[in-house]
């Protein structure tokens, strides 16, 4: 057990396993940054409210800018003992400025840091998936650009359904995407970040002395603050709600959701029974036991880490239900499905952009599934409406001509005029010959042209 | 088994116990309204596009309005055989116009409809959803402003805390909903309602059909058309897409879990042990055993409902999870989930606001807590800090204060100066007696004035 | 509002649309059966604790019986503005025989009667399901007959793996159900049913004399109650606990989990590119848009069917966490999850029966699928084992051969033998070419025939 | 990336960043102790089926007992580049007897093993979760035993509904996990343990060769081996079936609200306002900003963990739906949230037990509590039924006579005869004096002694 921020109306040394049970550095860690933001802009308004001298707040802030450049190297080692990020911190500068380091937490609480430090880190990872985001959409319009001139076939119920062309089909990907990052943009600008809570009332420090802070500060390292921040407007509300996190969780879920479909869509046409794709073997892998096989593992992972996802989503929903104001322990327990939801969606779009590059269309077999003429059947049946017929007419007609085709097992293109004549004076053998094919198939879809 | 849109390539009659596990008409003619409103549009474009003449599309309009009104008017009738609203409103235009109801279905699908039918339902309920947040939020300021001068006793961890302004405490949850409502208003705004997916590959109809059809319609019906409507960008993704509906979920989960938060504290703030606040007669319920129960009864649902709003969004996310493109029958089941969560929350909001404005606080009892001396150790320990401490120190201090009053069943503001003193040579009992009142601690809270 | 079974000490009138809000008997009303036997219980326990006369009890049960038969026969009518069907069923009888009914709620809770009714439900249905159950085995028993001299191909990732009898595919749908069967079995066993808990602390009756009353019950109504009943072990923990429901509804959910498998395999089995199996035409529907269509959509309202499952047992322990003991009105809402699981698994079960006897191999396709050489990739490895190879030598050997016949684009049984002994002096055409075939492959699966 | 099971067939090495995501070292190294288990019999078996030769099968099984070892005093290390848990031995044991352990992969399959291995983890954990239940129930006992003498108020609605014993308050949690333990023992005596099933379609290892290996094995490992272990039955269903960890999860779920529930009275019980009972010091953490704060953490956390849990069990249930058969890679991610539910609850059990030594109660409190009147309402009622009222009109008298006594702000104890006889003529102070003893109320609980 580490030095603690508090103890002494305490009698009785803490359970030990107990201590274990409820630490939480081991996870917490991932907050350094920006908790040494929240110190950082405390120290400053400190200053102004003369708790600490400029040189005092100097030295601390030394103290912190030399942790944060070993965090941004990737160098930052924790007491794993040690309660969490914030006395982990705290210790640290103890440790080099002992007693200056001891004014640092006046008129502040964990409470108000950890929301400061959350909120901080949704926003930060929000905006890096964006970038994320964006270099898959490039992967989506290359594929569709390289395929532009390809008919795909489309599906309704997994069984095929009508003639696309194929950068509908894969755009349509990146139009779901695209709504994702619109979600997340509005997410990430309209965040709000606060100081001054306190425990759960308030501090002692000014309104104007956290604004010169939040000023001085945001001139000083304003690269890494894009962001809104200010005085809390309600403290209780701000040490108690954790909506922000539901908010991300649940725009990732629907990303994760997005995702899965892709996964599942590529997995079936790369199966040898579709065989419309071809997945690139770099992100396969093979068996233990049977030499032949080469598994579309990336996409598997991809479709089973929604189960983690949405379970992660529930997870928050489920500790914040029915918590009484303000602050419950039970919140500390956000942060692991958080940071979860946020690593696995990293990787999968990082993997994802670079994946879709692999991907090529089996255009032999694709072309092969386009001479079904079921794929056709709807536009004959529109064909009988230009003739005259109702809608409902032709569907019953058309209907019957395929029933008719799949008993007697002939072609409908190789169905004789007279034959024909019996469903429909409307329909002629050259005609439908005309009709089934691809490209006028996809030229009659006049509204998405 | 009632009249159906499909069946022409079918030999066998649907097994009946399938017909009825399948079909969907119970609950989806809650969309009538919807569905009659793409019928309008729609059948305005098929004058564009020929297929109907003016005087026919005149007389199915008629023949659809004429269902609005008795829709609007709470008496619209279903036959419980349809198979569900579209082929109802097309059976019963069937009966009337006979001929000319069978072309209304060309080139469109009810694939297209349904997306169009749950969009227009989710922004309608959203903005009367907003609507009634407001009146909650008029309900929570009367009672902010009626105990305007009234101090509360702050909790976290379910333990007394800190004095804070009831009003701070009772618009903690106005800030909440507060953030519900934008994020509300930004799904209602931002929603997009699509037309000419037809099943899948898009329709045979025009853009220009479609948007002259759009505007005429926009034009006579503008009073319920607030919404964005246009041609569809991709009409695979907006066959696939559910996203607009686990948003919407997600929305009414967090505003939920606020509920439920509110819940949680107005049981626990009007037991007898707490006895803050009286609860309004008029929403509670009796024991049929015991005759003195009066129970919490609308909070208590209010705090269970929160299970079931939960559950409805991961219902929609688990149908979605990893179904192929486009359109699948899995997704038919989005509705019912979608229904009683939008429903339940109506319901919630509408007797909310009613409810608190029965809330009265026992003022008396509040006082008496307020004497709690431990409310104002941090206050105690911040004085140390004026005092010249680094507040680490001061809480070290004023924690083992506490601990020797609780020891010798002291009162801090009996402590005679002499023993105070052993604690630290700033501490003295006058000054502890000023610190001791809910007016001074609340008004050091500078942060938050 | 209907007459209702507390109020004296109340002084106002319920809000009415708080009334409809918390009103249950639009759903609970189908507990009335189990509800009744609680009461019969009960009438004959009071008779011995001498608060009813044995004529006055006689009368009761002669209304109870009026009402039983009445739900048996599915005429049951409640009245709509009752507030539950405790209150529905005691109002009936006061109709009839006004004071002796008044006798009726002695020294029992509703708090006690729901518990009893929902787990007699729990119970009850469970039953039916095994039933269920038990037409599915016998279907997919007659299915394996059908087919058991056939083989068929066996998947891993979704991609070709190795032949298996198609009679192992199809039972081991069946295993996974035998396992669900079982776990009901003990559900149904083991799930004890209680009186005697009153509102929470126990009730008046005394042990012996319930113990006669559900002993003479038993004796005249014995078909129905096959059943543990008894006096509670402890009545806190009785009024308290919903665990029964949450297990109930995770077989269920594990049970749905295994129907949602099935469903997807066979709708990709069913697909024109696999090609596997025909399914029933009376269990699919058409498209109201494409005339060719015939989708599976049984097994894609199966497989959606999971969400609200999953759902349903999520709501369930949502509601449940963090309850105070004991019981809490939140409570009220486990049942519209109980009841929606279980109607849908009924349904599914009842439907699948009759489904799979409609199934049909296409054992041409299946043949033609079982020529793919690389299904026979492990048999080829061990053979090499059975020449002496260490197992992971000999699979870099045949994944090596397999990576040369897709790059020379030459069949494994093709090869001749001087470029096999290249890969390995083990391999000759001929001894390939035996080994080559589905019933070779099987049989050398000696440890599962 | 280390020496990988696979990948003859492969011409390019795996991207580096899908390597890192796939595997799954980090994790299932956790199940090391399983896998050598499952590779000690596959050895023997090796041997009866001539692939491997005695002495060869002595030196994988000393290397193995060799890692045996390293794992059980928590001295195993693993490379962290390994792809996952039987790579890892694999490789190990390559390295020390190259040849030979080549041999030992012959006729199995990582499916295979990952099942033997997980459900043994599930068998050999819920035993351990058995034994710590265990020791809670000591502890309740205890608690049970110290305070037999004592009363206590029961609670409904979070209301004061009637006096019960402590003992039976306390037990009742007993009860609840009386029945999980039930529930654990079913699980860890039924599931079965099989081998056999290969890649999928079983193995070239005879059932009779298998059977010898697990029997011999058994009786030389006999103490670790409490287990049903045999040959599949089907393999298809025992590579592909996850409900054993579903099952497994659900139970611990329930048990987990039961915790919830536990925890959240205790919360309750230990505030100033209710009082009821002290928490021990040694499991209270403390505020950095409060120094006067002793908040309930460890119960807040177990309330908290609930949301994992639940969690925990919906990400298997979402993983597992609707997918095809049989094995597929989304099942790598079954095991996080199963070791996350298994160490979580543990943990809490293994403190909970030393935590409820230290809970004490504070009869005073509790004393004051029950001379709250109000308790005795439903006693008074059931007075005037042993004077021959009908009890629903005893119930309405008593509600009367108690919003009498709030009106008039007077004692029910304290209204005179004359008053009294307006409600009732069976009514009298005396009467009501005795009735309103704690020992009264609980002794008329004739069904619960």
């Amino acid at each position: 057990m580490a030095e603690k921020l508090w103890g002494g109306r305490f009698k009785k040394q803490l359970d030990n396993e107990f201590y274990l049970f409820q630490k939480s550095i081991q996870y917490d860690y991932k907050l350094a940054m920006y908790d040494i933001y929240h110190s950082m802009i405390h120290i400053s308004a400190l200053v102004y409210t003369k708790v600490l001298k400029v040189e005092e707040a100097h030295k601390l802030e030394m103290g912190l800018l030399a942790i944060l450049k070993e965090v941004k190297a990737g160098k930052f080692k924790y007491d794993p003992l040690s309660e969490d990020i914030h006395t982990e911190i705290q210790n640290r500068l103890e440790k080099k400025y002992k007693s200056i380091a001891l004014k640092m937490h006046s008129f502040r609480s964990r409470n108000d840091q950890i929301v400061f430090d959350e909120k901080y880190y949704c926003i930060h990872q929000g905006l890096d998936i964006e970038r994320l985001l964006a270099n898959v959409f490039v992967s989506l319009f290359e594929l569709a650009e390289k395929y532009k001139d390809n008919f795909f076939v489309g599906y309704t119920h997994t069984r095929r359904a009508q003639v696309i062309k194929f950068s509908n089909y894969i755009l349509s990907f990146g139009r779901m995407l695209e709504r994702d990052l619109k979600h997340l943009e509005y997410y990430c600008k309209n965040t709000e970040i606060f100081l001054g809570s306190g425990a759960l009332a308030g501090s002692f420090i000014k309104k104007e002395d956290y604004d010169k802070a939040i000023k001085v500060f945001i001139k000083k390292y304003s690269q890494d603050f894009p962001f809104k921040i200010s005085l809390t407007r309600n403290s209780l509300d701000n040490v108690s709600s954790r909506d922000f996190i539901v908010e991300f969780l649940s725009i990732l879920a629907i990303l994760q959701t997005h995702l899965s479909r892709l996964a599942e869509d590529f997995i079936l046409y790369s199966t040898k029974e579709f065989n419309y794709l071809g997945l690139p073997e770099e992100f396969c892998t093979g068996s233990s036991h049977m030499p032949h096989k080469k598994n579309p593992d990336f996409l598997e992972l991809v479709r089973g880490y929604t189960g983690r996802i949405h379970a992660n989503l529930f997870a928050v929903l489920t500790i914040m239900k029915g918590l009484p104001l303000t602050y419950n322990r039970d919140m500390q327990l956000d942060k692991e499905p958080l940071f979860s939801t946020v690593e696995i969606v990293k990787s999968e779009l990082s993997i994802l952009a670079r994946f879709l590059r692999g991907i090529k269309i089996n255009t032999r077999q694709v072309d092969l599934a386009l001479e079904d003429e079921s794929l056709y059947a709807t536009e004959l049946a529109e064909h009988l409406v230009g003739k005259g017929l109702p809608f409902k007419t032709a569907h019953e007609v058309i209907g019957k001509l395929i029933r008719y085709s799949e008993e007697k097992n002939v072609k409908l293109t190789d169905i004789v005029d007279e034959i024909l004549k019996e469903f429909s004076p409307h329909l002629n053998k050259n005609e439908i010959k005309k009709i089934f094919s691809p490209a006028f198939a996809v030229q009659t879809k006049r509204s998405v042209q």
